[in-house]
């Protein structure tokens, strides 16, 4: 008699298998027959009953991914230590220097060929993180006197936008030095808005991305 | 027998067309059917002959009309009687006041429908208006002395994303009060970067797309 198992395992082992499988070849060069090929006599009729294509199970994968970061981003936005700016600054140094970015910029989506994927990453950054983990810091930072604004949720969403979307070496393709160039008038942007809030290390772990996807994409 | 018309004219006619039924109707609004309907007898096989989808025949309308603003831009980049500073400045206005800016936002795309026209902003604004506009009059700027940077490549991109994308309404739906805030963050990014080229005229006109944009979508 086949084990019942319960529906979030097969989904779980489906991630698994894709995320594995993603990192190995990158997203690109995966086939949903690839996946299948490793689910141990999984059919092709139960992957699709829980995703309806590839891009799907990569919005799956990337969901579990953003939840373990999100974790993260709320307890640095949590604790009772830090000034809102030197939250901000955390907050930026923890995301960038967190592991899982490897594999992101491993898997190496390319978001001219998944158009959805771009507009899944606008929104969570505008909709998601900018309104509950970046905004709160700013507030706290009004409050505290780090930070002076009269719009923080624009200045968030700015901020994210920013960070997100033009910085993204996946989505425009940039190299080492695109990155150096673009870093450098960010952190203007930052310190036009009276944010000294990125450093070295930042950019130096900034660069370090852009050539872990050049060398995957 | 029936008149031998070149393929352009067909295709101008089809894009005469679905652009006054997008304006009409809204572009969510219209369908192919509707387009054929007011075609006088064209088939569906020579619409499908020249566009796969309605939004294929979105980017071809919004093509032309893109091509008929670059023709301002231009205008004014090769101008000889301005500062790089004083054609930044003289480039938003324009931008935002022409006639045709009413046009897109009546028609009113819905970008969470039609992510791949996201996609295609975002590169055209990118890949085509930061370095063929933006980027001669910062460097322009930076020799005459009325602009300070040493990325000027990044900076046409960093102001070109904030203004087409992140304060585009039709991407975020703004309302008038979200576009009031978006703009006075934005004339901020602008100030710490040593450019106050904006001014209550755009701010005002740029309420008004937003207005217009949230009575049409």
């Amino acid at each position: 008699m086949a084990r019942n198992k319960h529906p979030e395992e097969t989904v779980n082992l489906i991630l698994d298998v894709a995320f594995r499988l993603f990192m190995e070849k990158g997203y690109e060069h995966t086939s949903i027959q690839d996946i299948i090929d490793q689910l141990g006599g999984l059919s092709k009729g139960a992957i699709y009953h829980h995703f309806k294509s590839k891009e799907d199970i990569l919005f799956a994968v990337t969901d579990r991914m953003t939840a373990e970061s999100n974790q993260m981003l709320a307890v640095i936005r949590d604790r009772t230590d830090l000034s809102g700016k030197e939250k901000l600054k955390t907050i930026f140094q923890e995301s960038i220097n967190r592991p899982v970015q490897n594999d992101i910029y491993t898997i190496a989506p390319d978001f001219h060929n998944n158009p959805k994927l771009l507009l899944s990453l606008l929104h969570e950054t505008v909709e998601e993180a900018a309104p509950n983990y970046i905004l709160p810091i700013i507030r706290q930072g009004m409050a505290d006197g780090s930070i002076q604004t009269d719009y923080p949720e624009q200045l968030a969403e700015l901020i994210l936008i920013s960070a997100n979307i033009w910085m993204n070496p996946m989505i425009f393709n940039s190299n080492e030095e695109d990155s150096y160039r673009k870093f450098m008038v960010f952190r203007q942007m930052m310190q036009g808005f009276g944010l000294d809030v990125v450093d070295q290390q930042m950019l130096d772990r900034f660069q370090e991305l852009a050539s872990i996807y050049q060398k995957n994409k």
